[in-house]
């Protein structure tokens, strides 16, 4: 079933998952579909009737540090993951909670210590017949789907480097596309496709380099509609340091089958500390659109160039069609909602930036992005640059994990909205002189993180318009919602928090109409899916990722854990650890 | 509030928990009364309306291996314990999941190499303001309720001579009493009653050893009737072997206020291998009746003289009153279905033995139990001690475990009928000739377990008529049911399932009218209260003890786990591991 797809001719796509992805009655894919809308035309869970909605199974996973991602549904069978050691159920859905096949990974534990941000996992893949699989320690593993044996693995990097991964892989046609994680040690990151059939390398694309090792052409790739030229990411880092450069490609990659493109973004550059890398540091903190079929990028555009913050621009390219911006209609609309608190609407075509605006009013290190060079405009109070090594900035808007990190985010079609869960956090940043040594941090600055001045809750769920630039609705959580959202054809949109609450609001005015306080704080991603005719709303509990690194990883001390721990310490008096798969439905 | 009761004259029972025993709104003992009863007198959840209902709330403990034990509620705070490092969690229920306080001792992890059958903890006990905990290191720790600060602890044994606590304490009046795991160590049990105030050791009395030992007046304590006479223990053991002669306490105990008297069991002889310990090894296998202010022994029964089977005695002891034997009616009667596979009732004020039937027709070690010694007669095919050291005898039934071992049955006053969780399982075992060495195992047996011949369910849910001594039905599950019942005044009967389920049954017949699939297989015991007028239904999940000791410490030979791996190891087909309350509820 790989091959050429008849209604996208030229693209490569992967006529199962095109068809998988819209067949509302799967969850095949981790963000849902190609274009990650995270949205479900399934209707039966409506406005009216969700406040009945109820656990009807649940599954403990056995492990008890972040659940990330969610459970994909193929017929009959549900597959559900976990961080390291990365395990793999195949569940039976005719069967609730009969394991039909589990995997286990034989995984040095060391890896552990070079995960920056938890031992977190965004789950894999499914195409083929085959679940492709990103270990934490970069294997790369495709399974057979009925019976969880392995068909190949490969390894796409060196954990004694620091090299990790975390993300989940996308598959294209006949290629899985992974990236890599290792931004905090200095690791030049890449995203490379892989054989779906044998897992041979295809194409690398990395992040930073020679335009030959970054899949430029310096004719043809473009930036902000322009030509990039020679060695466009060389020529931003002084000597050598390029080659330590991160950039990571930790995140979400999505794709355009009709234009035959990849869309994802770059993280940091390597050390915090900006005075130890003058330059614009291309092409960390970049969206890229890549030929899926070469890697070759189309176009770029960097977000935040010569980042002072760690505001990794590696958050979900949402790909949304006729968004009217102004009085134009973008047929192809790329919508990004980055760490650095803008979100992006940009013309996925070209590359064309169209809208940059705050979605969180708390944001503050830069007063707006010029329109015609797509640059921030930095606000010296809180550039951890200007102020130099050893000064501690006070007070940056957001924090280093951004008014959104990787928990994605959800687009409705129905609504034209976006549904966004989101951080309200600050920081103090002081950046200090720190030397790279393979596999060791290298991360030179010492954080620590707090909710605005003046507010007490550290995130919001919010509605945002990508044409006007502008927040609909704000629901205000106590801490920053960490988990991914869902939007359905029934008007609700889903979303758990850190307390561990699965809740669903109103698409119209967020208004709150479900609660359900499953086991651990969730930071997992909201699926649904029918079973028999029967819609489903399945989400992993399990609280981590970096907001809960404190629990997650046992430290205590306030700016441990990049400077996480302080901020979500009162986090465990409202959840524990633990990873549960819990499946909701309506009464019968 | 402590004190003598006004009540009971004479007797010394606590004022506080006698009250709140009575109070169905609260559940403030482990077994529910002193009785052991688990017994509820609300209502509110019927045979007709128990199909509607669900989860209402969940908490994560943090801990992956076997949960047993219950919460207890007290007022608006519900407490929650883990298994090793045996957490505490005060739980607001104002608030549900809003932790108030949380304890975590800090204890040596080299105690979990000296723990038999899984690092399990049957929960604190509640009185006079604390929250008494026995830590597995043997640290019996005194907690103020309303903050978790310590407020006394002393150490009760030594985990480097084997020494471990799993069970759950009692409070009777102004006394702790506390007992102590390490049968399969070598290790002399004891039950030790310490101050409630100050932690203080008021008496200790050992299960074997001189009569000064174990508390036994060689002219008042009596057996089947008779005084025991002059060393009665020591007599049934060669030489010095009862120092480390065993009979573990780490079962339940109960109480009856107006008798002053204790109930409870005591567990195997040292060593598996019963050619190295001629004689009956008194007291192991025992119920014993103690005066609470004293210790002094006031009735002892042995049910398995010279064990050949590990078949500890330490089942829960029900307190039941009037029950109907033949012609007579007893008023003051003890229930005890025992490992053995044979359920006795005794006459609790002087130990008459009334009834002694098995409660699982599989039982075939013994033919019956002589009414007029109170002897088991043994039947030689399924003797060890007759198969000899090195031979494998085999088909034995029940297995090393039991006909039930630890989880609590249930004893409905109104039905007059005993809810029994049970073990269907058979065994191989083969003694060997072992040396003890303190702190190493003193096993001295390889064992096998299986299901009987012809039986795929390798448990049964029983009522059990104790005056008759007569199964009144039996209801199969796939797996033994390793967690406490739950009877209710609402006729209905509550359990959980080694796979996960909860579920409720019709008293009069075993018809299943609910079940629900939590996160984990159960082993916790179910416990019922109300909050603000409203029922609920709470338990644990969480896979693990002696059953589900294979996934619990990461074992897989089939004789591993003292031949529990084997017979479970399809659970992990069905369940992992992992510790979450689940509370339930009607919907409104
Ligand atoms: O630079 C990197 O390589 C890298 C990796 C990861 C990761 O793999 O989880 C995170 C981050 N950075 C990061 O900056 C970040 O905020 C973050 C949050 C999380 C998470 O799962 O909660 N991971 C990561
Ligand atoms: O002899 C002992 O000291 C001792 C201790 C324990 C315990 O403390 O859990 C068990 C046993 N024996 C035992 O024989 C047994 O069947 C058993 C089951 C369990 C359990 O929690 O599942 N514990 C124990």
């Amino acid at each position: 079933t790989v091959g050429a797809s008849a209604v996208f001719p030229g693209a490569s796509a992967n006529d199962e998952l095109l068809r998988l992805q819209k067949d509302p009655n799967q969850w095949a894919m981790a963000n849902g579909n190609y274009a990650s809308w995270r949205y479900s035309s399934l209707n039966q869970i409506t406005r009216e009737n969700v406040g009945q909605l109820r656990p009807t199974w649940q599954f403990s996973t056995g492990v008890l540090r972040g659940h990330e991602g969610g459970p994909l549904v193929i017929g009959d069978v549900m597959f559900i993951h976990t961080p390291f050691p990365n395990r793999v159920f195949a569940l039976d859905l005719n069967n609730p909670g009969r394991v039909i096949w589990r995997y286990e990974p034989t995984q040095d534990p060391s890896v552990i210590g070079v995960m920056c941000c938890d031992t977190v996992n965004r789950g894999p893949a499914y195409a083929d017949g085959k679940i492709i699989l990103s270990q934490a320690d970069t294997t790369l593993v495709a399974l057979d789907a009925k019976t969880g044996k392995e068909v190949w693995k490969i390894k796409n990097g060196d954990p004694a480097k620091g090299e990790t991964s975390t993300m989940s892989p996308l598959v294209v046609g006949d290629k899985v596309l992974v990236g890599i994680s290792g931004g905090e040690f200095g690791v030049r990151a890449h995203v490379t496709a892989y054989g779906l059939k044998d897992g041979k390398q295809i194409w690398r694309a990395y992040s930073v380099g020679p335009d030959s090792d970054i899949l430029f052409d310096p004719q043809k790739t473009t930036d902000m509609g322009k030509p990039v030229g020679a060695n466009s990411s060389l020529k931003t880092w002084e000597g050598d340091q390029w080659k330590i450069g991160g950039g990571g490609t930790w995140g979400w990659i999505s794709y355009d089958p009709e234009l035959n493109l990849v869309y994802y973004g770059s993280g940091n550059p390597g050390t915090w500390n900006p005075a130890q890398r003058p330059g614009d540091n291309k092409w960390s903190m970049t969206i890229f659109a890549r030929d899926a079929n070469t890697g070759m990028a189309r176009w770029v555009y960097q977000m935040t160039p010569h980042d002072e913050w760690d505001y990794d621009g590696v958050n979900e390219m949402i790909l949304a069609d006729n968004i009217q911006v102004g009085d134009k209609r973008v047929a192809k609309a790329l919508v990004h909602m980055d760490r650095n608190g803008f979100a992006y609407t940009l013309n996925r075509e070209n590359g064309d930036l169209l809208v940059a605006q705050k979605y969180d009013p708390a944001v503050n290190w830069a007063s707006h992005v010029d329109m015609e060079t797509g640059r921030p405009q930095v606000v010296r109070e809180f550039s951890t640059a200007a102020g130099g090594e050893d000064t501690n900035t006070q007070n940056i808007c957001p924090a280093a994990l951004g008014s959104k990190d990787q928990q994605p985010a959800a687009y409705s079609p129905k609504t034209g909205m976006f549904y966004v869960p989101t951080n309200h956090v600050c920081m103090d940043y002081e950046p200090f002189r720190v030397s790279y040594t393979a596999g060791q941090p290298y991360v030179g600055a010492t954080l620590s993180m707090f909710p605005p001045k003046g507010s007490d809750n550290m995130g919001n769920f919010i509605a945002w318009d990508a044409g006007k630039g502008k927040i609909l609705w704000s629901k205000p959580e106590r801490f920053s919602v960490w988990s991914g959202a869902l939007a359905t054809a029934g008007d609700v949109v889903f979303y758990g928090t850190l307390e561990g609450y699965l809740k669903a609001v109103d698409v119209k005015d967020g208004k709150e109409l479900f609660s359900y306080r499953t086991p651990s704080g969730i930071i997992g991603n909201v699926n649904t899916f029918t079973h028999k005719g029967k819609q489903y709303i399945a989400v992993l509990s399990g609280v981590g990722g970096w907001a809960g690194i404190g629990m997650a990883a046992g430290l205590g001390g306030d700016s441990d854990g990049l400077g996480a721990v302080g901020a979500y310490k009162a986090l465990s008096d409202y959840t524990q650890l633990g990873g549960v798969l819990t499946v909701f439905a309506l009464p019968n």
